[in-house]
């Protein structure tokens, strides 16, 4: 199917906005009663939704709890399943590094080993920032033959590790044993393809771990999430949309920029700050991804009101984006992160279509259960693009 | 799935109708207003709505528009993707012309070219019947090499061209530039294997030409639409049913001839012409599909009211195919045209199923609305056959 769709793709100057509240869907805290998304006092949203249709997405299949990668991917259009991203990848894309397909990212931290080489502290008592800059500039000194070595800071004992080398191969084990007292395991190939890669990513550990000796507490280093990039059409090929990001987080910024979405620079860290980017590129792009973070962070963290909080502080801001009168508003989640079960969970998640062209379906509120009774059903979120590219005027008919 | 359903058909003396309202699906003319069908009065579909399960159908995927021809072969049951039928062998069909899987066929046309061979008009004026039939006799006696060649004359300056010989290949790109001032395109062939077929195509557009050169306005001929019949199982085969269609236009009648179902006699045009041929055939088929073209017309001309007007025109009629006790009805479209949009769309389309066996949803007005939320769901079109059939008794348990 995706391929019929590419086929019928028309351009037009239509705009299309999709913002993503991460982890929207919710769950009741008492028996019976109302989610953070039904709770939540959102006036725009539910005279958005009196004029919209409604559904609920399943990210990839019922019963999946998808992470944030894979949610993304699939409300993107893209089948997660066939296009997998590591958490290494994820990581060194949302450092704004730029990946190319020959890279193999890993997610690494410092660690303090005994004497022995046993693991002390799995991450080197969250060394401070600064401690750990001077430890990656050592660290780049590392030469390997024939390889090149990127190292980005993440945050404490965090860094993004991205080997470049044509031809290696990714299926590797990580080197964390996930327990202390024991030695970090060396990289272990899963496939013969990938032994090479395993080589040089255990002469880079051994190096480093010389040049750490002194260190303390960040004398070794582990690295997990061994991953190459997949490699999806852009936007551009798969839609003809040149898209944006709007996203403040590291990581939705990086499946923007794979997806060939241009990542806008936020400048500031609040739902207005975001709403400033979007106002002031509306003119340059014709497909928005917004996303917001705080609602699955509350989530997460299984903070209910502070997730319906979340999303009235979107729904105050909702004005400025319906002023810019896009043709299409896709408001919807990645998945759900009810905040009584602190994580991300399988269950659909709302979706609200808004255009010119949609089917009311009568229901004046934004919240789970109108969402289950909506007139767009209960639809895999890979099929949420074709349907906004179809209210925009950009889907050709297909057959006569 | 086809396959797995293909095994478990039984045979009985169970009847079955399915009722295509062309382009049945609506919208609202005022944001969160009535759609055709929902104004339409129609106390008949919704006393059967009452008994009924209602669902939605999505002909070919979400956002998709799909012509008459695929939505048709969808909700007959077949994959439309993997059973493309080209306008050339639409209009072959449509003119009951008895295509075989050696033929080619196209969309022909007379235009009328001056001296230096360029067209002066893409229609020839709109040739009158009478004056095409002479034309047309005098194209039929061209002959080609190894080839036999076949022109049914259609309306005014429109023919179906088919062109018989084994083992050609129909790739080929038209010949109407679509715009005056210029000579037709020679046939090209858009692979190696069509070439051939271009050949003897360009060959016949010449000696057409010379056979035509004083035959003012329509001097010369174009054609367009080349397309081979996808080879598809009948009803017989597929189902087990003998089907009957009750349509009056040829593309429909040329669709269910696809499908093998036998095309009957409709005399007169109307609505009620088509009931007294149900009626007439009643005891010789166990699978009748009705097709009323008057909902898709006023659709895509814009015509509101006479879209509703159409669908109360069926309401009245529908008593008479409720005497004849039916096991199973379906009433549903092959896509939607909404008199807003004034042409076909991708919104899902409303559907009835009626049997004894089916679970009622509570329902009581057959609209948009009521069948977003009924029992059947939001469902491809293609899963329709198998719930008709499986209502008619004719589909065995699946494993012990």
């Amino acid at each position: 199917m995706p391929d019929a769709y590419q086929q019928l793709i028309q351009i037009n100057t239509s705009k299309i906005v999709m913002v993503i509240l991460d982890g929207l869907g919710g769950l009741p805290c008492v028996p019976g009663g109302e989610t953070e998304l039904e709770s939540a006092d959102t006036p725009n949203l539910d005279a958005l939704a009196a004029r919209s249709s409604l559904g609920q997405t399943i990210p990839l299949a019922p019963g999946i709890t998808v992470g944030s990668g894979p949610g993304h991917l699939a409300i993107f259009g893209y089948d997660p399943l066939e296009n997998e991203i590591g958490r290494g990848a994820l990581e060194a894309l949302g450092v704004d590094f730029d990946l190319t397909s020959d890279d193999i990212s890993a997610r690494g931290n410092f660690c303090t080993l005994d004497a022995d080489g046993s693991i002390l502290d799995r991450r080197a008592g969250r060394l401070a920032n600064e401690l750990g800059l001077p430890l990656i500039e050592r660290l780049r000194s590392i030469q390997l033959p024939g390889a090149e070595v990127f190292i980005e800071p993440i945050k404490e004992h965090r860094f993004a590790f991205i080997l470049r080398k044509s031809g290696l191969q990714a299926n590797l084990k990580g080197t964390d044993p996930l327990q202390t007292g024991v030695p970090p395991l060396p990289v272990m190939a899963g496939d013969a393809a990938s032994q090479p890669t395993a080589f040089l990513m255990n002469t880079f550990i051994e190096k480093a771990r010389a040049l750490l000796k002194d260190s303390q507490p960040a004398n070794g280093i582990m690295l997990r999430g061994f991953a190459k990039l997949p490699v999806i059409l852009s936007f551009k090929e798969k839609y003809g949309l040149h898209a944006a990001a709007v996203a403040i987080n590291g990581m939705y910024r990086g499946v923007s920029r794979l997806a060939g979405m241009q990542v806008l620079d936020v400048h500031g860290s609040t739902l207005a700050d975001e709403f400033d980017t979007l106002e002031h590129a509306w003119q340059d792009h014709d497909f928005f991804y917004m996303h917001f973070k705080k609602t699955d962070t509350c989530g997460e963290s299984g903070d209910f009101e502070g997730k319906m909080r979340a999303i009235e502080e979107f729904d105050a801001l909702l004005p400025r984006l319906l002023a810019l009168e896009p043709n299409v508003i896709v408001i919807g989640g990645d998945h759900s992160s009810p905040a009584v079960m602190k994580s991300h969970s399988w269950h659909p998640v709302p979706l609200l279509l808004y255009a010119r062209t949609c089917r009311p379906d009568g229901m004046s509120q934004f919240g789970e259960r109108n969402c289950a009774k909506g007139s767009l059903g209960t639809l895999p979120a890979m099929q949420v693009m074709p349907l906004a590219l179809a209210h925009a005027g950009r889907l050709e008919k297909f057959g006569a």
